[in-house]
């Protein structure tokens, strides 16, 4: 019997085959670079996928939350990062994961060093996080006054251990000129590590988004990548560049509940609740929440461009398609489509599971397998 | 011990007298009507506010998937309408739960309503969703040839009985002019009814969305109201006009993670996996993902509109809020705030649960309290 068969109502499913490419691609290209990389776990929130990495070499991942850092320790990582900057109120809970699993934390003002210095009960490591002009986080990469209160602080406890520089270069999802971009990156890591590495030889560079470790070539001194995204991918990257429609490891499936044959649409049960509301616009200015793609007992296939079906809009449950002539044909009432995620991320964190194409449930952080 | 020390993580708030106060104005507006008020739980999906509601005289409510029908059955509901064009996947599913509980459901298609002639095993009631103009969902209004074509084959089977007509009248989120498309609501519905009445004279016409049951109040021969969102409210609503900013019933709890005085921006632990991703536009076109408000022992405070601070941006987990000068006075790292959400059936949706100002959790259909 195949996995189709078992689906009656939205499913978020996963190619393990697809999912492995990409995290090999990517310890590939690390291991070529010389990188250490600490995936952002943000992305599978998955203990399962978290067993596919290790194959690939990968000991260190990084997580987005304290919640999510407790739910992946204990799984035999060497260390988990979470980035994130720390939020104080979390101090108990931290101390006691941190009790049995190695984990760093990032760290952007006094407030937060000086806290932790006090109510630490156990060591933890810390990254300073720069802002080299994403604008959304860290520490401006000029600002030597605050970086050094910040070790200062850390000094005064053996507990709060510095261990790097961490920056996130969001903007290479709006930026068109990653290449420029990350010349930024890593003049600001490589000038960081050459300001500090005499009084912290040890300390490490770390550089984190998907497009930019997707597409690059050149990393400089930087010692860590920290991407997320990759092991999924989605619309969002591959419109960036980063990736093939076909290195896309998740789609969402979605039961037809209604065809219009004047309007060439097809309802769907397929919403906001379940892909979230990442949006790409089309090139005629209508916006674009996923795209079709064909199910079948291997996986599923990508439409030719000229088939190619998307959701023009959803909203809390429904999802409508705008759909190419060949889908028209073919589409029946109460069969499935499988969507392409605008942002795999979110649509994944909202979903809380996945079902593998050989019908196993792999575990989401977020909830259980029936979710929806 | 105030509720607000219990919190370390993005948390929703809710106050259960704002949300009593929302059902009994709206119980109070469909008795004066003569309505049969049976809201959309797709809002609250929760059990706990489901008792508040049977304490204004409702009996009835809505879902919008079989998950949360199966979620709410069993709770007392002298019916549950599943409000989405019914997916034949699950009718394996529907059999099971309405075996126990008195379940309805909509049908808009032929296809559709020979399965469940086929398949069903209990008996269920079933409304014909119309169209009149919104294009989401339904038979178009005039299509009279569908909806005897659909009312034929139920005919066919004592276990799919017709209960009327369902009109979600969704272009009101978006059209000023509520009382002309409530205009059109109503001649639609009684025209169905004069057309239909002789051979199903206990024929129910509905009609759902939030703003023009809030806002309106002629309602022709429409015999039942199905709102969803007045049990919370949001900010689009207070934009459309269905209530105050005060009327808003849940806030998300976020912890100051960072301050940055040059920018007058304050950096919180929330984002789109908590408050999904649903914006307004604020008038000089930057985007408003969601408004602080301060919190205290009894609930929270609104600023006034002088000293009014929103989110500015978010992503998978951080919120930047564009602080107002009052707020950049008092706000302190590792402090809550709270945010009222844009859209907050996406919000409780993302959250799955509710923290009661009294310290309690209250449940939700996706999940478990610590859920973020």
């Amino acid at each position: 019997m195949s996995y189709l068969s078992s689906i009656s109502s939205p499913t978020l499913l996963i190619s393990e085959k697809i999912c492995r490419a990409n995290i090999k691609r990517m310890a590939d290209k690390a291991e070529r670079h010389g990188l250490n990389l600490a995936p952002h776990w943000k992305t599978a929130q998955s203990r399962i996928i978290g067993e596919w990495a290790k194959d690939y070499g990968i000991t260190e991942i990084s997580a987005s939350s304290i919640k999510m850092a407790e739910y992946l320790s204990g799984q035999g990582w060497k260390n988990i990062h979470i980035a994130f900057p720390f939020n104080i109120r979390e101090i108990p809970r931290l101390n006691k994961i941190a009790a049995t699993q190695s984990i760093s934390l990032q760290v952007i003002n006094p407030v937060t060093a000086q806290r932790l210095v006090d109510e630490l009960t156990v060591p933890v490591g810390f990254f300073i996080e720069i802002d080299a002009g994403y604008g959304r986080t860290g520490v401006s990469v000029s600002d030597f006054g605050l970086i050094e209160e910040i070790l200062l602080i850390a000094k005064k406890s053996p507990k709060l251990n510095f261990k790097g520089f961490y920056l996130h270069a969001g903007h290479s999802y709006y930026m068109p000129d990653i290449p420029e971009l990350y010349e930024q990156t890593r003049n600001a890591l490589d000038m960081l590590k050459n300001k500090y590495r005499t009084e912290y030889p040890e300390l490490l560079t770390r550089t984190g988004d998907t497009p930019g470790c997707a597409v690059m070539e050149d990393f400089g001194d930087i010692d860590e990548m920290g991407p997320g995204n990759f092991v999924f991918y989605d619309l969002m990257q591959e419109k960036l560049g980063g990736c093939f429609k076909s290195d896309i490891a998740v789609a969402l499936a979605v039961p037809i509940v209604d065809i219009n044959r004047e309007r060439n649409e097809i309802l769907v049960h397929g919403g906001g609740v379940h892909l979230a509301k990442d949006v790409l616009k089309e090139e005629d200015g209508s916006s674009n929440f996923g795209e079709v793609v064909y199910l079948n007992e291997n996986g599923w296939e990508i439409p030719e461009i000229q088939n190619r079906s998307y959701l023009k809009s959803i909203s809390q449950e429904h999802g409508i398609i705008k759909a190419s002539d060949s889908l028209m044909k073919t589409a029946k009432i109460g069969e499935l489509l499988g969507i392409l995620p605008v942002h795999s991320c979110m649509t994944a964190d909202a979903m809380g599971s996945y079902l593998s194409l050989d019908g196993k449930i792999i575990d989401h952080c977020e909830g259980s397998f029936d979710k929806k």
